[in-house]
């Protein structure tokens, strides 16, 4: 667990002041980074980091007298368009840039320091964003034992998860080719699915789409093959936390998963938000991570004191859907569920040792999907086949369209926070997909 | 499929004798492609192509002025350190970069010609070789309906594969970062393994390692997302064919896999040979690919006339063990299997399509796994587990030592090579790995 310091203090302020707004997902406490360019340009992506409306260009902040030391060398890596190099620079280059940014953008700067940075402020109303880093590999887990049992039981309402998901935090590996940010849209996908009773499969469009409810972990630093990372160390391999869609054609998905896992009814596309938030800007949320004792306790490597202590996050997460109608007719979205990530039963830094444990090496910007995120309670699910059970209880929008599953032009956005009284705002900002109709 | 051209004459020769051996993998009429340097040295990577016992220098080639326009091109790009720019060029300037080199190493070519080129051949027996291309993402097939029933029937003597099985080529998503080139040595993986009966899983060191006899596909040219590459379409995105082994710890994989796939159990290393071998030199080897009329046909996206005529590869393909003891001894390496790629259940050109069909991207230098190649009789399995029955029925080194599974020190070598009457033999040289003990 990261110690708290000065950059937690929540009276902290900054000069920019859509940053000091209380509903702001960005105040200086914050500090995620992305990768962005003025929309529509044909300017280099670079890194920035968001503050309140606005994003600090690191690549004109760079090219600044600002910065000296460690956290120049950060800065300069954090400017480049895909940030493996800054991940790569480990934690101490993190928290050194963390910190000077900080120290920047507080509200009792040096009025020299304020006019020179903002002459780096881009409001993040005309940026575009992309994927911020090379991802390597990418690992999408299953670690919510709501979701687990809530898909389970759509088929058997007595069954149980797999006698692997108590001691296992599963995983797969998922594509990374077709990873986008926020504002992706994508076809329908086209594929087989098997009918009840049919003797054979047929060809179509997906007719059972779905979201998945996610965080997406970056990987900073990674670890050689052959060499685990031990779950002491596993959280100074993390860089951060961003929101993740993890599209999904269940039709598609029950045809072809036995026994290798998903593979086209999950790859046609995923959905990330453009910002990073950082574990250092989280750790106000820490919170024990505790399993029932009726539950079975973990194998001694993947348990210690400081994950028992605070290896659960308690991120806030919501499921928007906006049809095209309520687009057109300017009705907004309508919230599909609410929950928070800090029911998970496997926590990150289990992720990460467990994936390592065999020998597997981890490189900078590998991400890892959380799995889907479904807490205990009714509409907290994050699938709608768990909402809806599988189509047969469809929800209502709030301009009274229903939903079994998605329709062409629906456009699901996640959105993510932490919140606590004495305790600064942290937001994710929001990841947004958009479904296009398929492409016979 | 490729129509046959000089290239294909089995009469030609080289003016490097050893490329004239009958026995040779690397004839005039191969012109395999890899990424080398001396052993040992600090020489950049570069590309080069295999003539014979010597590996010609594609860089100091470049550097000549033995070639110009398409071929040019091709070669400078195949002489990077990576070969994906030179697959993203396409098919012509593929075949114009072989057609050049053909000319030029044939032993006609003029002195001067022979004098400048072998100045740029470097021999095999002192260079080094790395993965050929940065693997933007590896998918593992699973499409030898004799492995699967192999496998099936260990647990169930009556039993048959799942029922998706004859309709998809079935796959799942692997781990890009611990590929490695032949000669990769690794650590036997630590994991969880449930014992028949336990009440809870152990952790402990593999018991059960494998390995697993399959081809590489390296994808030459790409697809842009909700872009499938139709089935007339598919050869040409395939630029060439690799051995692959898809080292497999058995006892992690049966505890981990269900529901979403192995995971631990292959991550931890996988072996490629050096050379790919293009499927413009495979041409003359193309067969009619063919199901039994009591088996399902594809459906109408994953069938037709040409992949019919041509689509079977008969590539043949066997598996060595040697053991520390036999290396120590120089006793040689004991043959365990042999086969042939022909008989598998789903062609390349169908791999392709069904991976793209959903929107799925493919890019230049993916890479697939074919899945294990086990033909249908006996001697023919491509994995350990199949051959002994799960250690129930030991194979026996021409040294005597008897194997289940693999044991620390084991290497082994898969050997790929096309040959029959009126043609020139196409051989894809040696992957070989070797198992380390745990490391506690």
């Amino acid at each position: 667990m990261s110690a708290l310091n000065h950059t937690h203090d929540a009276n902290a302020r900054s000069w920019v002041e859509s940053a000091n707004a209380a509903d702001s997902d960005f105040p200086i406490q914050n500090l995620p980074h992305a990768v962005f360019r003025r929309a529509g340009s044909s300017e280099a992506f670079r890194g920035g980091v968001a503050i309140g409306d606005q994003v600090l260009d690191l690549a004109a902040l760079a090219a600044q007298q600002q910065l000296d030391g460690l956290a120049l060398d950060a800065a300069r890596a954090a400017a480049l368009p895909a940030l493996n190099d800054f991940f790569a620079l480990g934690g101490a280059a993190w928290k050194a840039l963390r910190h000077a940014l900080f120290d920047l953008l507080k509200n009792d700067a040096p009025v020299a320091t304020v006019q020179a940075v903002r002459e780096c402020l881009v409001p993040q109303a005309e940026v575009e964003y992309t994927v911020p880093a090379r991802i390597g590999d990418y690992t999408d887990f299953y670690t919510s034992i709501d979701h687990a049992l809530n898909i389970t039981r759509l088929f058997n309402p007595e069954g149980d998860v797999t006698p692997n998901f108590r001691w296992i935090p599963t995983a797969y590996h998922g594509r990374v080719s077709t990873i986008g940010v926020s504002g992706q849209r994508f076809h329908r996908p086209m594929g087989q699915a098997m009918a009840p009773g049919a003797k054979a499969p047929t060809y179509q469009a997906c007719a059972r789409l779905d979201y998945e409810l996610e965080l997406g972990v970056w990987i900073g630093s990674g670890n050689a093959q052959g060499e685990p990372i031990a779950l002491e160390h596993a959280e100074e391999h993390i860089f951060g936390i961003c929101l993740l869609n993890d599209w999904s054609a269940r039709d598609i998905q029950f045809w072809e998963m036995a026994p290798l896992g998903p593979f086209l009814a999950k790859n046609f596309a995923t959905t990330i938000s453009p910002w990073i938030v950082t574990m250092e800007a989280l750790a106000p949320y820490r919170q024990a991570w505790t399993r029932p004792t009726s539950e079975p306790q973990p194998l001694a490597y993947l348990e210690n004191a400081k994950n028992r202590e605070s290896g659960a996050l308690d991120i806030r997460l919501e499921v928007w859907l906006e049809s095209e109608k309520a687009r057109k007719e300017k009705t907004g979205p309508s919230r599909l569920s609410s929950t928070s990530f800090r029911h998970q039963y496997w926590s990150v830094a289990q992720m990460v040792t467990h994936h390592t444990m065999g020998g597997c090496s981890l490189n900078p910007g590998d991400l890892f999907g959380s799995g889907t995120i479904s807490g205990p309670g009714a509409g907290e699910a994050g699938a709608i086949i768990e909402l809806t059970r599988a189509a047969q209880s469809p929800v209502t929008l709030t301009n009274g369209e229903q939903r079994g599953f998605l329709e062409d032009g629906d456009a699901v956005l996640l959105r993510g926070w932490c919140e606590k009284p004495g305790h600064a705002r942290i937001g994710f900002g929001e990841s947004r997909g958009t479904v296009l109709a398929a492409r016979g």
